[in-house]
């Protein structure tokens, strides 16, 4: 077994999952990476800060601050469930704006990425769809705007292969023109975990790189392209068939006995072999095969469409002091 | 009857009806328009001019070149007709380019303006949804793409509302960003005769004025502004209730006899009066009503389909050599 | 002028505007046609009962009861109206079946016709859409469903055009399987007046007659062809060319003074002749000419979608006493 | 490990993969099992029939006739492919429909089985929006029907979640109105392997049982309930998480050297328990964790619409004589 590793290596966009392959919560903790985690009524919240390059290399994730909810009940379509995480979401990302700096003045444009045509990959727009716009009224009737709202725009850029144009530059030639103090921008992601599928949403102040989400990319979103702070927002929406054989596997040995001769028995040496060695031979094998699709569950439409409400409505709550986050479904349909 | 005819000038965004509003096809020439019309096939093609300011005054229409496919019987659901006028729309637009400097290399920008959620302003965003897009491949690989296709890149800014961005900032930002040679945009616009609506396609490269188009723009596109030629598609999608009340009455004075005493008698001084005079009167009776509301044929949803895949194909055809006119309709689904 | 009032007869499907065709509210009563009007909020209430059949011929509807809620200002996309006219939809509807003994427990059909591709068409099956279903936990668990609950099934059952069969037929067979003890059909309806379009709500116990709605049926949904009541829930989604220039006049001869011989100089005999002779004039006028579209406001897409929201709220609130009418929102999307 | 074989059955609603689960094409012939495999440019054939009970419990398929078609290059996106399998299935329905005694005039009922909100369940719905409908014109105007086409009907029933009936119930009540002489339905199915998903299409003269297809369906559509003949058309669009596991373990199996000791040693025990037995296993221990999702390729909207087309086409030139098989594609759009 002879493998490039840096080839099949794990995809994943989410920092808990960079994190796990780097040891797991719970395992040492890792110089320059600083993690604190809550549980509140079935949401479990990761505050997560890259510090430094050392510890960026480690984790193979960009230096930076990521808050992540997950919430494995979310699949479960109870509205009740899902005003609160709205409403959990919003105070978070209340938090994270603060933390970075972002005032309540701040004028905000929404950036929904991804293919409004492929249901995994049409999270953003569908947030885009359902968002407050309110810059218009700035613009417009200055004198007019009631307090305790800010100016938020919002536009879905839409994908190369439909519009011959790269999202990044759709972007930038519209930061260009309206100068906003702050860019969210939300993007359907893949897991390396089929739990984590729609069941988890993350927040990072890193903004979007190349070759990340679920339509890839080729330019990125960032502070460094746009001169704007870029929070991204990202919903794991798909996963690998080959990283669902790699879980299973890994199920099965804690099934059996993670360790137990027996478990060796029955596993061979697929118990021994560490995971990513081990995914990298899954891939191996189904990938000539063209065996090794990304897939999303059956009831992906649904699932998308209350995650974008999720998150268009706790954005709402956050983004204006006016809008009461008890009330946060009100604003989008 | 003293009418502000200023404010309830009649509303059109076609160059065939200023003309005949100032006087009509047949009658005296104006100077500085030039005007030519041929008959082919239930097709009647409009060739108009606007060569100067006084010209441009008189007629009330920006100086430019105005093309006008008017098909009354489009709205009869006949997919050959549809496949020919699509043919001969191509045939035009593509003589249209070569007339004002556009050369079969020019990279082109295609806008699709307008509300993708109203349907009869959605016209722009189907158009869009319908072309073929190149770019991408000039970009990606540029050896590798066939002969006889230039760069097109297609994008539906959305409007104001939806977004809190006046589509003219998307565009010029994009703009600025890529560079394009031509734009092209599509708009549904308002007629003042419900038998124009859905039947008529008018190509103008004066660009997007301020205020037209069934959405109302606040800012326009036009080569001042983007610093690139811009040529407009527009299509009648609605008409004011009044414009449909004053042409009845227009239809009544024909049926009856005009100037005939026993049309006077039966129509009063509605028989009298000039036409832009009685609009204002029935603007005057209507509107404080909340009565002149805007109006589209009942069967919209079919009608903006038909005509967007015209459009559509049309323009696949004319912008890429290598797309067959008698094959127009493949590129499109 | 000899003309065919027979063929040019008035359209509409609104008991109001025939007992205005027939003299008016106000007007001198009608024997066998009992009324009764009350308005409140911006909400005008009409109660109107055609008692025999002298009553049926004189005003040329059915007999039965009628209930009409006309809302001027639904137009304007206010929330809070549309809140409340549900409320008041659902309250008038559950007294309605109490009026003609449909007890809390009856079963119910709910039954949306029209074509979902045309969007003045698809009020019907949006409603369908909105409305909640818990037939299927009667069959399958039926002691665990909680008290306030009734039995409620629906069907969109599509139009000729597209499936080759007539939705009566569809419907028929539907209600031989499951025999409900209440149909209730919804469906678009024709208006003879643009302001009562997408503002009025008419409930009626008279089924569907054939050709009536926007989709021209050819056989109707009435208790003498299905053997269960019928309870018709219409609202006015289109109407004529014709008929907005035949308000007009109206509304001309009201502006300038009816009678004043001022108005019979600017109007002529348009000011004398009997409001259906001069539809029926309008229309030889504009019939042969292809100019009397059926037409429906620009703004179709918002309206049929509020509307379908506040028929479907108030359906839910007034079929289950579990249902609160203050949070009739609540069960649809 | 004592597992419930029972409980964890192989889920496949293919005859394909039931005769491969009874031991593979090219092991030993099935008694009452007839097979007939032929491959045309990269379409495989299989045509099977159970012919006796005893066949039928050793297959674990009813009695019947199973014509599949694989193209596992389908989700290429290739139009020419496609169009490709449009007039190969086109042939095989053809020929299926004599061999079962089904006459060129005899009248057909389409029902599109699955629900139109969940993308990989609404196969059947979008395959009527695409067949042609002509049962009306033989009801409307029988003497003006051109020769060559055949009497259809098609209806969407949608599922139980929706309407608060069972399928089976409107399909029966429609079955009594209109008594056509053949039901086509067309349902989207699980499969066990991931490359079976959307590359294959199942015609079988065994109707729809309950339990089957993506949806569940409690009650079946069949000749015994109906009193009519029906076929089913099926194209798996779904599998378990669980199959992919065990397909990528079945295919580590082969990539190591199928008996090999060197797979011995790495797969353990997974190398040598029976399929059956090791699905079971990962059922096991994926279950009980929530992780044994229903899962579909992420293009899944492309693909399901691709699919609708080829079958709609098919059907249409496979049921109306005058419609060219060289131009299926005309009556779809």
């Amino acid at each position: 077994m002879d493998l490039d590793l840096q080839k099949y290596s794990v995809r994943t966009d989410l920092a808990v999952e960079s994190r796990e392959l780097a040891g797991g919560t719970g395992s040492a903790p890792i110089p320059g990476v600083m993690e604190d985690v809550v549980q509140e009524d079935g949401i479990k919240i990761t505050r997560l800060d890259v510090e430094n390059d050392a510890a960026s290399q480690q984790i193979g994730r960009v230096k930076g601050h990521y808050v992540t909810l997950e919430v494995p009940d979310l699949r479960k379509g109870d509205t009740g469930l899902q005003d609160q995480v709205s409403v959990v979401f919003a105070r978070e990302f209340e938090a994270f704006m603060s933390r970075i700096g972002i005032g309540p003045k701040a004028s905000v444009l929404i950036v929904g990425l991804g293919n409004w045509n492929v249901t995994p990959d049409s999270l953003g727009p569908l947030v885009v769809e359902n968002v407050m716009v309110t810059r218009q009224y700035f613009e417009l009737m200055p004198d007019r705007v009631a307090p305790g709202y800010r100016q938020v725009s919002a536009v879905a850029p839409g994908v190369l292969g439909l519009t011959g144009i790269e999202s990044s530059e759709t972007v930038q030639g519209i930061v260009e023109q309206i100068r906003p103090d702050l860019i969210i921008a939300i993007d359907a992601l893949a897991s390396r975990s089929l739990e984590r599928v729609n069941t988890t949403i993350q927040i990072a102040d890193i903004g979007i790189h190349p070759g990340s989400g679920v339509g890839n990319k080729r330019k990125g979103l960032t502070q460094e392209i746009l001169g704007v702070p870029c929070i991204a927002i990202g919903v794991p929406t798909v996963c690998y068939a080959s990283t669902i054989v790699n879980n299973a596997i890994e199920l099965m040995k804690s099934h059996f006995g993670e360790g137990a001769p027996e478990t060796g028995k029955i596993m061979g040496m697929l118990h021994d072999i560490p995971e990513g060695e081990r995914l990298a031979l899954v891939k191996e094998v189904l990938e000539p095969l063209g065996h090794d699709l990304i897939v999303t569950p059956k009831e992906i439409d649904e699932f998308i469409e209350d995650i974008a409400n999720i998150v268009a409505s706790g954005l709402n709550a956050a983004l204006h002091e006016a809008v009461d986050p008890g009330n946060v479904g009100a604003y989008t349909h």
